[in-house]
This record gives structure tokens, sequence and C-alpha cells, in this order.
């Protein structure tokens, strides 16, 4: 007879796993039961082995339906401040110029999140990830770069490190260092990225903070021979790399991560079909990022299309940060990825999950099936589809972390 | 001495009241007391009078915002069924002509409501309704238009009443009994409109089910003389207009509205400049609606300067109905008005108070002001304008109605 830690029946599964048939990988009237952790048995209630009902506890679905935790890949999630004030001056007509003589732009949050505490950025992170949590996420990305020194980024990364020890979601990091120019190297981009590349990075990685390294490679951020510079560097260091890449003009960011058989290349939505070809060639994940796209009211579309033929994986997540996307809610970016990108709901919720897990490097989630990490979520709907379609009346019932039942509220 | 019930201390006010100066209506290091329910005192804390504070139950607002209790004036909320496969099935390439084959449409939802009781009615209802109360709302609107027969648009107002009996949170009833053709009176459009006119406005009327009375003014929709037979009647009955009007052409809803001296024109994306100049003098608001215009992804905005340089008063509603904004959240509206309509946040937060107030003809909330509903929510933001720009991280700390502190967890 099989142990099991806990069994969920009267459920439906939608599985994600592109080893069952159909695209919500879905098994109906099934079982999951856990052990030590891990998923010990998904699949129809018919194939369920013998076990000591008796001493096992059960939970009752409902007939709901059980998804694999969601996953937000991409988060800025850790800094302080907020931009209130300049998204108020600009709809009343305020320039840009004006808004940075204000003080404005991303140069206001560097401030802030250079001058909070340890204490006050993890409180500001615990409230964002306990809203993700309610959400039904299970597991999120955070990026430094709101630092943009090596005391502050270290500072976002520790935080981070710490959220992930003292929060029930799981945590992974990723070093943004080279995310902006910061203001003591203005007209000095290339020695930034001299101390990004020797100095910062192998620091902040000797000091077990980094899991990746990410670069906002643009035209108003860094150019692709210093991206590869950085990517170089993550390479001895072993680490996975990642860009924020064609969101606002084709340079080339996406087939760079490609060539380094990067993790993700996010946003890109000026991606071509050169740079498609490389990223299906590499494995490499496209991050769709439509609360981006939403709040900066962008009218150029990722090429969806093009994606799905070359079949390039596409996670979709919060881009979390406080100036292109105050949208701390993954279940919206679901209805915004049907809405605004045209994705289907069993694509948007395979962004959520397996191929946000992908964007991660991780192997261990983003599905249900048998071994994995037991991060699951519960819902009162009658078809997965409703969890894209629908926005604000919550249907998450339950949710499960690493094996264990997690208070959402 | 006065006597107060109870008294909060450190906060800001945003009064939304346009006797105060500035777009906010706002007093800082202000105080508000009620008494009955209702407002007693609302001001700076120099003015406060004595009181007996031994005997008052005393809030300490730790130097957040009171803004009025948020007003959704344009809800659909009582419905049966969902249409997240038409959604799924559209995604998926599928054309409206197949979708409608396969039992899509607004017919599902008529037939989902006609099958429904009314307790099943009555607990999708609450359920979306704890959903906004948990975002601060105190007041929603709730129309018929489900039902397209006397006994279903009956069931819907009654359980509107109900609603309304049962939650915390104040309903007022609109019939719109001319929302659709019911499949009965297929090709028989005028048929139908006797029957609202003739039997089913007087009847719920008589039964004091009725607050307002609405019609879909548009092509596919009622017709302007059809709609002008309802107004007429709604005249007789002494029952206040209102209408969705020029959302997908321009037809002249809107200025009938004004005709009738009605209580709003609600959509208004095509509205002309002699249909604005029409509800200016007519004191009608413009309802606007931007999670059905991004739900639909329409690309024709409102003419919000022209209302502004009209001064007609806009409010901001979240439209909650299951075919074009299955969008249950009032503060994500805040935003998209801002971010869609470019509405300033004291604009969009005049939308969902004292505008939506108007829009339901309540001239004792909306505000807050000595004498007015004690309907308030306390914020833990620094500024107002916190709740239009960023999303996802509920900031409200505490919500009163009609003087009462509801928990809205
Ligand atoms: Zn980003
Ligand atoms: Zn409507």
């Amino acid at each position: 007879m099989q142990h099991f830690d806990a069994i969920w029946h009267n459920v439906n599964i939608a599985s994600m796993d592109p080893q069952r048939p159909g695209s919500y990988g879905a098994v109906e009237q099934a079982v999951l039961a856990i052990r030590d952790g891990l998923i010990a048995f998904c699949g129809p209630r018919a194939d369920l082995p013998p076990y000591d009902a008796l001493a096992t506890p059960t939970f009752d679905g409902q007939g709901g339906w059980l998804l694999p935790g969601f996953i937000d890949c991409h988060t800025h999630l850790v800094y302080a401040g907020n931009r209130a004030n300049e998204f108020e001056l600009r709809l009343n007509g305020a320039t840009y110029q004006q808004i940075a003589e204000s003080g404005g732009g991303i140069k206001s949050t560097v401030a802030a999140t250079r001058a909070a505490s340890h204490e006050e950025l993890f409180v500001l992170g615990k409230n964002r990830l306990n809203a993700l949590l309610a959400q039904g996420v299970t597991c999120v990305e955070i990026k430094s770069g709101y630092g943009l020194d090596l005391a502050s980024e270290r500072k976002i990364l520790e935080v981070a490190r710490l959220l992930g020890e003292h929060h029930p979601i799981a945590i992974q990091t990723t070093f943004l260092g080279a995310h902006a120019l910061p203001p003591e190297y203005s007209g000095d981009s290339d020695g930034y990225v001299d101390l990004v590349v020797d100095s910062m990075l192998p620091e902040l990685h000797s000091a077990g903070l980094v899991d990746a390294v990410d670069v906002f490679c643009e035209g108003i951020g860094f150019s692709v021979a210093q991206s590869r510079r950085l990517f170089d560097k993550a390479r001895t260091l072993g680490l996975p790399v990642k860009a924020h890449a064609e969101q606002l003009s084709s340079l080339g960011g996406a087939s760079l991560v490609a060539e380094f058989g990067g993790l993700s290349a996010d946003h890109i939505e000026y991606l071509t079909e050169a740079d498609v070809a490389n990223m299906a060639s590499a494995g490499t994940v496209a991050v769709l990022l439509p609360g981006a796209y939403y709040f900066l009211r962008e009218t150029k579309m990722p090429p969806i299309d093009l994606l799905r033929q070359y079949q390039v994986p596409m996670a979709v997540s919060t881009d979390l940060n406080p100036g292109t996307s105050p949208l701390c809610n993954l279940p919206l970016m679901l209805n915004m990825a049907c809405t605004l990108f045209r994705l289907t709901p069993a694509e948007a919720l395979a962004g959520v999950t397996r191929h946000a897990a992908q964007a991660l490097g991780l192997t261990d989630r983003g599905m249900l099936r048998t071994g994995l990490r037991a991060d699951f979520a519960l819902y009162q709907v009658s078809q997965p589809a409703e969890l894209c379609y629908q926005f604000g009346v919550s249907q998450l019932r339950q949710l499960v972390i690493g094996g264990k039942v997690v208070n959402p509220g």
C-alpha cells in the first residue's frame, strides 16, 4: 500500500502537462496525492493505487479544477516609493521634461530604494507577495535594478532572499544591475558596465544572491555589445542569462540571449522572424508582459503568430514595477494576454505555469505530474478558461505550496 | 457639547466636495465624526467643536486618506451562467456565426438567468458584491435585462432588492427590459416594446422594484423612437431615465436622455458635440465604461475634451456583465479611466463618487460633507492619486457604510 500525506479528490486537473492530450493536459474525475512536498499521484481516480485511506487527510474539491501554482517569472517587486505623483502630473498635461525636472522617472525609484532600509523594503515586498499569494501565485522572480550601486543592489537581492525564507511563495532572484545608468555614471555608460561586470556581478554571485542575470538591452538602456560583455561574465560564472529586449526597437538583444542559450527574452514587441527562429533553436522562452503594453499604451504587439509557428514557448508575467507596470496582479495579466495579445486561455495559462517555470530554468514545477513539487491551487470554476475570461471575483479556494496548505487570504 | 457616535482623526480627507478648493476638495490634518449614520463633522481638526471625547469611539487613521465610499453606477450584476466558453472559442478562431450557432452570446445569459432560481441568483450576486465591498464600494446600481419576460425581469429586480436588504452595500435598481430582443419576439421588435412599455414597466414599478429606467439604444438594440416610447411611459410613472447610448454608432440616444432631463447617458464613444451640449444643459451625467472599451478592444474614445469643455459630469463604472465587461473591479476602472481615457486621477475619483451619485440621482452621498450619509473608506496612501495609479495591492484599511464599520474582507 502506498502512503500519502494528503489527497484531493472530486476534482478535475488541468495538469498543463504536454505529455497528456489536450491543450490543458486535462484529467477529469481525477485525484491528486502528495508526499514529502511532492506530487505522489496525479491522474484518473480509476488509476489510484491502494493506500491507507483512514490515515490520509482528504480534501473534497467539490468538482472544481486543480491547476499548477501560478509563477510570476518577471517582476521588479522590491522597490520603495511610488510614482503616483508623476502619473498624475502627466495626466494633467506635464511634459516628460517637466516630470524629469520634478524628480520623476526611474531616478526617483532609485533614490527611494537606495534610501530605504532592509526592513522597509521587506515590508513593501511582503505586502506585494501577499497580494500575489491571494491570486494563486506560488513562485515569483524578483530582479534587482533599482539600486545601481553595489551596496544597494546587494540590499535588494538580500531582501529578495529574506522574502524567500519568510514568505510561503518561492523566490528566484535575478541580478539586473544593467537596468539603467545611475546618476553618478551619467555620460559614462561603459564605465558603469565595467562596474557591473567586473565588480557587482562577481561579488553578488559569490554572496549566493544571484540565480540569473538580466539586462535592459535597448537604445535608452544598454547596447548589444555591452550586454554581450555582461553575458560573457555570466557564462564564466555559470549563471543563466535573460534580457529585456526588443521592447521599443529591434536591436538584437533577443538573438543575443539565444546565442548564449539564455532562459528568456522579455517584452519582445519588436522581435523579427530571425530572432524568433534563433529563440526557437536555443529553447529561449518569450516572456510577454501585457501590463506594460497596456500601461504604456503601446500599439505594436509581440509577433504571437510567429512565436506559435516556431513553437517558441510563451510565458506571461506582470513585470510589476513602479514605472511601467504598477499592476500587482497575475490573473489580470491572464485576461490582458487574451484580450490584448489574443492568446488562447490555454496559452495564457501555460504562460503562468509551465512556460513561466521554463523561463526561470525550473524543471521541478509548472505542471501537475508525479514527482514534481506539490505547488497547486483549487479553483471553483467549471472550466479553466474562466480564469482568463472573468476578473474580479476570486475563484481560488485552496492553495498548496511545497505540499503545505497555505491561507491565501 | 456635541455628541458623536464615532470619530476618525489623524487623517487627510479627499472630500470630493466642489465647495472646497482643489480638485479633491482635500482637507489635510482633518477629522471626521458621525452620528445617526450621517456625517456630523468633516473638516480641519482645528475647527472640531467640543465633544465628549471619553464617550466617543475614536479611530486613528495613521495619516491615511478618507474618501467617499465608491459607487458603481452601471452594472448588470445579477445574472447566471458565464461566457468563458465563447471567450475561448473566439480566441481559438471561431466566427461570431459559429459562436451564435453554439448557443453563445446574450441568448445564453438570458437562458441561464431565466432558468436560475432566486436563491441561485442571490448567491451569484452576493459573491460579486463581496468582491466590490473589498474594493471600497458602498453603493451599486443593478440593472435587469437578462430576463426579457415579465417573470424573469421581476425575478432579477427582486433579487437586487433582496441583496440591498441583506448585504451592506446599498443597491439601486434599474429596469432594462429593453436590453435585447428575446427569442420569442424575434422579428417583432415593436411588439416587444409594447410588452415592455404597456405591461412590464408599469407592473414592476407598482411592485416597487424600479428606481430608474434604462434602454439599449443602438442599431443592434432599440431605436430612438422606441426609446422615446419607453421614456414617455417612465415620465408618466415619475421614473428617471438613462440609456446605453452612442456606444457603437451615433444614433441620438444621449440627446434623447437629455431631452427627458435624464440621469445619464452611458458608453457614449460616438457622442457628437451637439449631444454634449444637450447633456450639459440637461444636467445629464456621462457614464464612462472603460472596461467594455478594453474588453471589446474599441479604438474610438469618448469625447473627453468636449465633456470637459461643456462641464458635463463624468462618472466611471464597471459595466459588470458577462458579455462585454466580465470585470468585477471598480479600482481597475480607475486605472483604465486614466490609462485608456486619459482622465486625471481627480476626474476618475470624482467619477466613482460625486458624479456616480449624480448618475443615480442620489444627493445624500458621493461626497464627504456634514449631513450626508456616512459612507466612507480609509486608505493607507500618501495621496489620492495612488488609488488610480497602482493596482493589485489593496490599500483599503477600513470601510464604513451608513455609519457602520463593515469588514471588507
Ligand atoms: Zn521588467
Ligand atoms: Zn451596460
